[in-house]
């Protein structure tokens, strides 16, 4: 059982989301990011970019690796509707059509995850289904100057206003639409730890 | 639109986890609860009892009501396997009962919700799936001497390393789960409020 095991988390992202539930799940870790360019071909198919994403960032920071016990985990996570990924908005107007095109409609959250010690690789990526309830264009407009998503793929926090007051349904996992699947996480750790 | 409107809630529930979500929703509300003895009738349906139980306790609270743009807000959530309402463990044999019975299967939170104005009384319940993976012995116990999960309907808490780690799937909403279906509520501000 991994409870007691003794190990530690490398986690190469700066989200304090993911700091976040790494805390609230009780598994101990560091933060060690370094920068990497969020590019992925053109030919990729969107389901596919933030696993991608997550192995480009997890191999950025193998170097952190001190001893057969540590493991680094990097995640990346996008919204997809209609075939289409939504990045972090650009400007306010970017995050209203964002936000205008999820309104009264179900989206993908996939967040890509890698894992990775000083001899092994395990990369998944988690999906769930987010329905959001009608946004008025006063709702969307008060939603962005009041929080400010522009560091938010998608151009929104599930775990605020817009998240608990507007999303009617999920289908999977909280903990992946804020950015790291832990029950997934969890999992790959028993297995790569094991 | 109710983002400028001027109302209070009050809150009929000590529970510190609906609190969280209200402040987290930025809703405005004080905390106004009466003591109410959370008893039903034998014979009525398992899931009728959470919206029964938070009409009960929100009528406790009618006396707080002090203007129009006061609502009473009182909650009542039940966990349900094989049409077995989960109380709150009594003690740790209870609690391991509990959670082996939980153990990798699908069950139901319903949280009955019951808002009431000096004039209108609304009341829903709402329901989520949620399916655990398989928790081992070892792990329920961890989890029992580590949360004391004494006040949690079910045994359990949602936003803990066991929710985390070993909650698969939900199907419905995380804020239901934790106590209060905060777009439910909302929705139901708008109406009453109108």
């Amino acid at each position: 059982m991994l409870i007691q095991e003794n190990y530690r988390i490398i986690l190469a992202s700066k989200s304090p989301r993911r700091s976040q539930l790494l805390t609230q799940a009780g598994l101990p870790f560091i933060v060690k990011a370094n920068e990497v360019e969020e590019t992925y071909p053109a030919a990729m198919p969107v389901a596919e970019v933030p696993v991608f994403l997550a192995q480009k960032k997890a191999r950025a920071a193998r170097g952190f690796l001190e001893s057969t016990r540590d493991v680094v985990l990097a995640a990346d996570s996008v919204v997809i509707l209609d075939g289409e990924i939504f990045e972090k908005p650009v400007d306010e107007a970017d995050a209203q059509r964002i936000l205008g095109r999820l309104s009264g409609r179900t989206h993908e959250v996939i967040t890509g995850v890698c894992l990775l010690t000083s001899s092994r690789e395990i990369a998944f990526g988690d999906l769930t289904r987010v329905k959001f309830g009608d946004l008025s264009p006063e709702e969307i407009i008060h939603y962005i100057r009041t929080y400010q998503p522009y560091d938010k793929a998608g151009a929104y926090a599930i775990q605020e206003w817009i998240g608990l007051c507007k999303i009617e349904k999920i289908e999977g996992t909280y903990a992946n639409v804020m950015g790291l699947p832990v029950q997934r996480v969890w999992k790959a750790l028993e297995d790569i730890l094991a």
